[in-house]
């Protein structure tokens, strides 16, 4: 294995991601836990982390950074927020009390905005490493997901944001509601690409609209895959719907991977928003990256 | 006890309620048990309604009238939906297969609208029961709850309605996503009137002004009361945004209970309408009442 410079760690609520990085910021080796924070006491964390990134420690001292859930209130070190008009990252990290000697952990902080009220813990890393990579990027960065955020660049800061609860009202709303029963496997796209307008047209009848998938499913055969299709497309019609600011007229940058990329890009699409793709992973380290580089160029 | 001329069981997905009647529609007595829609099996449902009504049989046969889920697909027997426009009874009662020769059953039918598509299943009976009580009703019926229906009445028929699952969204959000943290037992009016104010403002901003319930609680301290309010408030809000042609300038009905009967109550009264209360139980009797009416009329 290539010499391992130091360890980047995305550790969100769910799960600890763990990648080996050579001194040149490559990947060496990654790993996983599903030990995520919501499911560790603050002193499990240590031997949590040491689980997945022990094999590629030695005998000197590895610097490790962090970002996401781990910097929260219920995380291993509480990393606070810094206010936005500000850079994504700066060089004020929390630094968690540990026992193997080996380790010297930094985390993140996250993003707060005053008003409206609003908060990032984790995309904040990812911002900076767009900016790391489009240092002259000035537009507006979307970034699905649990809690989706829409961000606005502007001369290298975030200049204001606002989150929508997208993801984990899908989540809820399959599992938990009366459309679990309705909704299946599959994709149908014209489907999704129907939901998205009627949403984007009248997206004050998002709850009337959330029981016709049922309804349909009862007295007219909805197609499981169909509902599936129109129950995103209904969610990410009224987040775009909400977010027209953001994105009407404007450079879109879209960080997400996989099904998520492809819905959004569908759904900007077809409001004649073409964004850019970018990977969450890539932006990930790429943000730690620039942590570490801020951290060595502040240490004497 | 007073003589059990015939039982009245309100059935739902999460428990069942039964009253014992007289000759003359009074409640002799009720009983409740928690074996509820979802919980049972198709060859389950006798013996719970047993457990529950067994004290109030004799040795001749007992007419027992049901509304609600026992009448769903998944229920004791699919009683189907009849489709509006339609008064919201007729005599098509399902009839389940009994081992108990004592039990005659009899279960009302729900209602359907092909376009747009919507069902009701329960609340058929309790508008049955209000025009019993009030025939020459013409309006609105509001009847808050997991599925809240808006129902428009005209000449002893339902014209057409509409259903939201506000209540059923509350309850996921509240248990099932980041919110939870931040919500708390107590009520704040003044959060409520707001956020209900907000949401008819911008409806299409429910998914992001949820997030800021969850972002105030963490930067500005929110206090536990005043989110479940805002909670509230932003959902029945933006089903008053929704559900707007049916209360504006209309006579409307409010067939609820407690907690959300005062929440609509309240809402409405901010939009500067005065819906007149109904007791949700006492028109579900009356409902069912008339369901045995009608059936003693086409029984020879």
């Amino acid at each position: 294995m290539e010499q391992v410079a130091w360890i980047a760690v995305d550790w969100g609520t769910s799960n600890c991601r763990a990648w080996a990085m050579s001194e040149a910021n490559e990947v060496v080796a990654e790993a996983t836990s599903d030990k995520g924070m919501g499911q560790l006491e603050r002193d499990g964390f240590e031997p949590a982390l040491l689980d997945v990134i022990g094999d590629w420690l030695s005998s000197g001292t590895m610097d490790i950074f962090a970002c996401g859930m781990v910097g929260s209130r219920q995380g291993w070190i509480e990393a606070g927020y810094r206010s936005v008009p500000c850079t994504p990252l700066d060089t004020g990290f929390a630094v968690p009390r540990v026992c193997d000697t080996r380790l010297r952990v930094r985390v993140v902080p996250g993003l707060k905005q005053e008003n409206p009220p609003d908060v990032m813990r984790g995309e904040e890393t990812q911002i900076a490493g767009f900016l790391d990579r489009s240092p002259d990027f000035d537009g507006v960065l979307c970034l699905p997901g649990t809690h989706a955020k829409w961000v606005q660049i502007s001369a290298g800061e975030v200049v204001s944001f606002r989150t929508f609860m997208t993801g984990e009202l899908f989540a809820a709303i399959s599992r938990q509601t009366v459309l679990r029963h309705s909704l299946g496997e599959g994709w149908n796209e014209s489907a999704f690409a129907e939901a998205v307008a009627d949403a984007l047209a009248r997206p004050e009848s998002l709850a009337h609209r959330l029981f016709t998938i049922r309804a349909e499913g009862l007295i007219a055969n909805l197609a499981p895959a169909e509902a599936t299709a129109r129950l995103s497309g209904l969610l990410i019609g009224a987040e775009l719907a909400a977010s027209r600011p953001y994105w009407l007229g404007q450079r879109v940058a879209l960080i997400a991977d996989g099904t998520l990329a492809r819905r959004y890009d569908t759904a900007l699409g077809l409001q004649g928003v073409q964004p850019a793709l970018v990977s969450v992973e890539e932006m990930t380290l790429a943000g730690l990256s620039a942590a570490r580089a801020g951290a060595k160029e502040t240490t004497p």
